[in-house]
């Protein structure tokens, strides 16, 4: 199992800042590491619901530190936890009240019903897509879909649970769209070798890649899914992050719905607090949606969230704030606004500086960061490059990964670690760090790769 | 994968508690959902480490609300994670500084050196437990030794590994002790029946059994496991609660230095945030300290954790609270001492009262419970218990549990759920609910059984 986000590159990263080397870090979305400021109302309200009353709603002095809004909206959430507070295991599924507040958020997204019933709270998006494939495979002839590029939790995950990878390649000429018929394709080669392809994964926004769906691809995808009866697991944390004008995010259930197929494709849909504008990595909170499961499906799963007793209450809480923030006649209303603003507005145009930078690079590539928080370039590498790299045992992609990290600090990821075409090189950056520091790492990009076209040419 | 925690007699008692009826919840460890208040310093540090500093240590009035003990805590917390804060992701084994403030109390506490970088930072004892199960078990060959009775994260995880359990009995007739013999007469059945025996589970206190093992009986194990080359699991998340005059609790890597086998064995040592005094279940902190481990399975161990990228933030704060309290010349301490104190006063004479209660009823025979939070009382059953449980297509133990459910509203867990011997029957207890609740159990627990047995006699 390899894990490249905190792979050898990181490690090596980590290392050189201990003897004191200044690093960029550009190898994660963890955008509270790299100087993006929490939420301060958010905050504020998970603070409250720590306190026990009497030291905080009910504190006579409670209005001198926290604003009305965050206590009431402490209050409810008190109440929902119905006495037992944060330091309790809740529901196997997570508080009511709060799977309430994801249902509400999803119904007025997609304009459809959504049952907290069927909402699971969950460690980040990471514990949800684990529980899923695990009921998706049960040994080594079972198969997942996952894109090329991929995003390292999948092929990990299947790896740890002895199952098979079947990758269906994105498109990268044509902004890394899925196309039908390569995944018809590839479904077909895998199921004539012997695979029992039980599951489909989209990425949506695209991670590592950046691309925002249109509703009709999204449509294809559920159509695709429908007809061979896989199991579609809809990674949709970036759904916040889409920065590219005229397109939006189209969640797989909406798409499902608008085609009559609503029941008929069991989807499972993953959000989380760690991403979009809250950037609550730490907190480890999220949800996923099961929609149109099988009722045993749905009760292995049940199983499996109820082994680990619940989720992090403290994420609970976060993901309730994320889906349902202060009331627009509050006193916080117009702060926790104009702070969301500036980071969408900020993480906006760092995508946009970085992929032009990057493609004014001569030997780079690199498609718009429609979403998400990543570019994913294309290296043109030098003819003396993979001998090099064979001789040092890696491969060109974590030889030049380590070589940029070495003479720049900036650690970025090796693309070999999300998977891509035969024969193409390049990696993985966030567009993270504070706009002056993207744009210097920019120029030290550009330095860096000139210097190792020159060494290996 | 079964469970029993939160099994189908929890699923009945939901039902019931939706209808209207009250229930008293005695199948899990959750203290804060039945009443036990959560310890106040703590928590005012964990609020205020959340908020931002303009909001929370450096407002101006942070001390109309926050002791100062609490505020100086927040900051070296919020030093320790280097302006990151509680919303990043931190190292995958944890905040370093964190791991140090763990290595600092396991090093006291066993007057044995312990190095922060051997410690994880888990959510709960289940995420860790799971990581270093993963690593022995990779096919269905593989075996772990698990005691009977057991706590069932042990079964399942086993379960969903595909591994299998070898059993050790623990002898109820005198005091739930480990024997060797029966140890090693375990180990070898397994060996003859083809079973690659890889580790060895010890849970001390004992849970669901709540015996405390003596320091010769830990050396015992720890001296199996090195002869036999088995990685030692300690599941230590009770050793707080130890309730026995005269009994201390011995931890297995404090028993292994005794003996002169430090890195001798492969030792992985439990904690966790939801037990003990704090009881602090919801916010899934924990920790596990890996001795002697051979570096390539420390490798793989680290590569688990980083697969979830971390444990929670706020998990980790509490454990650093768990782990070092206030300054004992600060002015929470004493309120503090005070609070801890009638928490464990208060389970001490639940301890003694359930026992001797349940002792009390003609049928049932319950060892003391020295340590944990539960009893394990053996029932006599009537004799047409058996039948009319097979009638019904279920356990003795389960229709038993349902049956005092449906007449009482006390939610305990079938023994069967944790594994007995041959014909024994029973229940797993906690004594968490108040004292006057608890009062009237005991009594519940005998109406009930005596219209049982009138009923099935």
């Amino acid at each position: 199992m390899e894990y490249a986000v905190r792979g050898k590159v990181v490690i090596e990263a980590d290392k050189l800042a201990r003897s004191g080397k200044s690093i960029i870090y550009t190898n994660i979305g963890n955008p509270h590491s790299v100087g993006q400021s929490p939420l301060t109302w958010p905050r504020q309200v998970l603070s409250l619901v720590d306190l026990p009353p009497s030291a905080g709603v009910d504190h006579p002095d409670v209005l001198k530190l926290y604003p009305s809004d965050a206590v009431s909206r402490a209050r409810e959430l008190q109440s929902m936890m119905g006495g037992s507070g944060t330091g309790a295991y809740s529901h196997s599924q997570g508080v009511l009240g709060i799977r309430q507040d994801v249902a509400d958020f999803c119904a007025s997204r997609d304009g459809v019903p959504c049952d907290p019933d069927l909402i699971f709270l969950t460690n980040g998006a990471s514990a949800g897509i684990s529980h899923v494939l695990q009921t998706c495979v049960s040994g080594e002839d079972d198969g997942v879909m996952i894109p090329i590029p991929q995003y390292p939790i999948y092929s990990a995950t299947l790896a740890l649970l002895g199952g098979r990878q079947v990758g269906y390649a994105l498109d990268e000429g044509n902004g890394w769209e899925a196309n039908v018929s390569s995944m018809e394709r590839s479904l077909q080669e895998a199921k004539d070798a012997g695979v029992n392809v039980r599951a489909f994964v989209l990425i949506n926004p695209g991670n590592p890649t950046g691309q925002v769906l249109s509703k009709e691809a999204v449509g294809e995808v559920v159509k695709f899914c429908a007809k061979h009866g896989l199991v579609l697991l809809a990674d949709e944390v970036y759904q916040e992050n889409v920065y590219c004008e005229g397109k939006a995010f189209t969640s797989c259930k909406k798409a499902a719905a608008d085609m009559g197929l609503l029941g008929e494709v069991e989807i499972a849909s993953f959000h989380s607090t760690s991403k979009g504008i809250f950037g609550e990595c730490g907190r480890r909170g999220g949800y996923m949606e099961l929609t149109g499961f099988d009722k045993e499906v749905f009760g292995q799963i049940y199983k499996l969230a109820s082994s680990g007793l619940c989720s992090g209450l403290p994420g609970q809480v976060m993901t309730s704030l994320m889906v349902k923030g202060p009331p627009s006649d509050g006193e916080s209303f117009s702060s926790f606004e104009r702070e969301k603003g500036e980071i969408f507005g900020s993480l906006k145009r760092r995508a946009q500086m970085v992929a032009d930078g990057l493609n004014a690079i001569p030997g780079f590539t690199c498609n718009a960061a429609e979403g998400a928080m990543y570019v994913f370039p294309r290296v043109t590498m030098p003819p003396g490059a993979a001998a090099a790299a064979a001789a040092e045992g890696t491969n060109v992609d974590t030889m030049y990964a380590l070589s940029l990290l070495r003479e720049t600090g900036i650690c970025v990821v090796p693309a070999a670690g999300f998977g891509q075409e035969e024969g193409r090189s390049g990696f993985r950056t966030t567009f993270l760090p504070p706009e002056e520091t993207m744009e210097e790492a920019v120029r030290m990009f550009k330095t860096h790769h000139e210097g190792f076209v020159e060494k290996y040419k």
